[in-house]
């Protein structure tokens, strides 16, 4: 079930048999020549939207854009400072904690995000600690490029040529997901490879065209198709695990 | 063009023809016993993609949630302080401004964030006011539901029923958008009219259902349609009107 | 009774009898050729001690600086960010709650501040919607420039030359309550009109001498005392119905 | 000549001859039985008021609201937090600095603002600390109840009844500017000495009825005169004194 | 070098052969029956000061507080909320690059910090990303305990015992540093495992007396002088890595 | 006893006995030709330690940055800005008041702390005298150099010469602490005096080689041995006078 679709009522009905919540986030940021600038929105959105329809589990809307600063030097990138985003998750969690969820699962499409959610995550924490708030309330963050079943597909279809940033996984993902695909040829077909920790005009400088590492000329939209199927099989064991404590 | 589903390349190369692009903001809140959660990002989304695919202006993934904290006292409200949504208002447009983007237009879905808009504007204007930057920035906020055309439509449709929360206009554009339709009685058939400026335990124990002044049973999902179309029109008179300064 | 003049015990005295308060704010900034830069908050303030004189109501001391960034290009302008005026405002209204004011009803005498009061009250209220907090607070905005008997009173006087910034009336209302007159020549002698919705540098091109719409030189010091008594008259009005709620 | 009571155009003239602007900073907080909640704020104020009158420098309107969050624990007490005080200087200062000015005197009426506004100054020559901003910007604090002449008139008039907070003197002075007098009798005579460095609940405690080692009946509207003039030469010789570097 | 312990001519000669610094950064924390509640900072202190000893680079002084929220249930434990911790690192980083350092090499001695340092980096970053500062600024974050050297000779001294907080090498390390050594059983032996992502009193209960895994009874204060040698052989190797880029 | 050196059942021990704790605090800034950058950091903290070694009472970790803005243009000098030391401050102290530590003493070694711990703790006590925290929490600020023995001290062997910025007794008693010494001739013998109250700029052509006043060519490593004895006896003096409230 997605929240945005549900009523409040049957979202009250919901907090009755269940109360975890799956919310996906990404990022709003070039991805190459031939991926999309949502494309760590999309992917983890899709499965997100698949498993909410496959379980009974609520999906919130995406947090669409993320901390990805290092990619301001490319046209169409939007970036919100570690210190917004870490405001932006904590005024979700304590509204979700509001009304009784006790599981929150982050469900995150892009590298970039994970110590600025970390960080969230302890921003929260603090004042529970501080304050000594009773319910409880548990924080999960995984990310759906890091489930073994995807990592393996893309291991099988593309080998090193998967890379860091704009990978061909997340390129076929996301164009499955949007229907959408883009044929445009690589040059160096391997981009370079290297560290993403630094500014947008030095990012830039390393990455010419924005891929890390990657060929995602190798991506093809029925690849997406099983990206799909593999991330909602390696994301919902996560989920349980995570309810499992 | 949808900004999630172009290129960066795609997105350069649009900045050379056009420096204007829509950014659709809504909220996460309840909706009366027969809206959607997610009605007001819906709205707004569903117009701006149909201008993005009508004409060649740039869409930016959805602000799905506002601020919305009178309705936390409902299930599945998800609101942002504003001293949040500032931050995240703010951080998007310096982004966009980064890449030359000179005209942004939010199309918002929301009454409640529209104050909380005007002093993000007024934020990054105090910024570029103190510090003299030269490069123009227009800032444009526009409310889908104010539009002449789909007030019309909702006043010939729905008379006083129309409302001012959990319209009858807003569900069954929503409905129309998320392909959904939700059959709920409403109890009494209008919902009671009062202020929205309030705490959510005082909200709630106005608004006993959500709805504020509406009778969101006479919505259907044919209307969503003609409210799309409204909508649409009504939104591209406006972006052009902005863009005419 | 002006808060500033009374002795605390006599506050405790007024809370048994009243728990209302009125707050006047104001903003600092250019007001054309003949107006002054302390308009906004010169004529909340006088209509508020009339307010205070003659009925048994509380008024705090005055917000003299608002949010007046657009008008930064006039020399003599104070400009507070939306983020400092909502911290001011927040920090005003929760120790008015600590000693159990119930209602709080800000005169405002400037345009430019309304987003950003709004922003501030849903500040407030987003952390009682979050902590549950159970004293009753109530928050009123009232602009003393929206009053009925005000704009009928400037419509007869100065018909379109009231104009939007820099207006007949408050010119005239100030002078009469500060107690001075600026004799100016107005060239044009409307002045232009169009939107305040812009940084600074900006807002003086559109508006050379700082005037929007306006004719001021209509104003006259005895005009001023008859917009003092509708403004009395109008914002008892809608002070009276806040109590009411 | 008061900011307040000028035109934009009588500033911008008045920066062709001085760059030097006094602001008044008090605060609202209790003042014992017979001293008035703004009596923080009305003495710099009046002091500040007759320097425009006598020489020609410019006035800013009075920071009506101060740090005050010991004297929270009596009705009518309003307090900024640090932060936020800190906020609002800073945005006072910029703005003034925004037109040229570049010696900014902060006339102080409350012990309690001293190591906020200081703290306050830092924070804005930080910024300029790092950026190498290269406008000359001076910034003092100044407190009028320090100035000698005036500490002599007190120790002539009261001797140790003076005390620290509530004191005989400002009283007197606040009486004499706002034109009121209250008379009210002291138990003790003399009120208990002892550190406001606590919070509200604490110093209510060790000073029941707000007073700090001073006995305020011995105020008469009389003195206040007279503080008043010795106010005014203290303020005069430590502005010039800062002009002077 | 430590900073410390240099004059700032003594820097600014240091500035003119080499423009990198190390800065060590640890927590106050429990560490379990035997470990100190320092152990987090004086661990990579103690690798930096030897590093400054044996080598031409610079040591700043220890951030010797971190953010350690889920200990707060331990007496002793110091935290800092993320978004302080960050402003902290964002003021070092920009006063060193003021000075003109280009490499700054964060030694950290606790993991709880990674999320946050990372954070920070970005919050750094974001900053020049979107003003496109010219000089050259390169962070780098390196957990002494991560070291290879490191951790063969932990496996080879403790195997499993180890553990995850409150290891048996950096107690080990912490003693040798500090001149101190505690004898106290422990009980288990082996502490029990699992996540530390929780808030303070849910920490405690999953692990009642602080260890995370390890038996830190197993470490000698000889022990400490080994991980002394193999933290400084790592910390080097990794530095010249990140001047090398 | 060090907080640093002790485990946290030995802290949880100490406050069944006392509930008081000392915190260094100083600042990393240049200290003029032959003084320590981390002078005022080293000071408290070897006062501090004596303490504890010699009376039972806990001393927390140094913070070694302090707000130092005006020194930046100095090369080695870090600062905090004041709402960054704040913050650092509130969190120090509420984790502490987590604990049960109802005392807490700033043993301060920078005179540009000052204002900035101050406003720290009224930041503090804001939310306490906002909120009624119930249990007694005691703050207290002491400068070592202001102790009276250290001042004669300091008078007797170096008269004028002390000065007030890079003075002879802190030279002295920081090098005694750190062990090192430091032979550069000053010229001029006596550093010129004046106001530190400015931007980093303006202070170095104010004070070329950063010294304020003083001949710190006077100071010797013995003469640190004597204020590190009276600094202890001043401290503890002033340690036991918070105590007794």
């Amino acid at each position: 079930m997605r929240l945005q679709h549900a009523t409040w009522q049957e979202v009250e009905a919901y907090l009755t048999r269940h109360t975890g919540i799956i919310v996906p986030i990404g990022s709003t940021e070039q991805h190459g020549p031939n991926g999309l600038v949502g494309t760590d929105a999309i992917c983890p959105e899709a499965i997100a939207w698949a498993l909410g329809e496959r379980h009974d589990v609520l999906v919130a809307p995406t947090q669409n854009i993320g901390m990805a600063q290092h990619h301001l030097a490319f046209p169409g990138t939007l970036s919100l400072a570690p210190s917004t985003l870490i405001a932006v998750l904590r005024d979700t969690i304590v509204s979700l904690a509001r009304h009784g969820f006790t599981h929150v699962f982050f469900l995150n499409g892009h590298g970039g995000n994970i110590a600025t959610i970390k960080a969230a995550f302890a921003e929260v924490y603090t004042q529970r600690s501080l304050d000594g708030d009773d319910q409880p309330l548990n924080l999960s963050l995984y990310s759906w490029f890091s489930g073994q079943r995807g990592r393996e597909l893309a291991a099988s279809l593309y080998g090193d040529a998967e890379g860091n940033h704009a990978t061909a996984s997340e390129v076929a993902l996301s164009w499955y997901a949007a229907g959408v695909e883009k044929s445009v040829a690589m040059s160096p077909r391997l981009a370079p490879k290297g560290s993403a920790d630094c500014d947008a005009d030095t990012f830039r400088r390393r990455f010419p065209d924005g891929r890390m590492g990657s060929d995602p000329s190798l991506a093809k939209v029925e690849h997406g198709k099983r990206f799909l199927e593999t991330g909602v099989e390696d994301a919902w064991e996560a989920y349980r695990a995570f309810l499992a404590g």
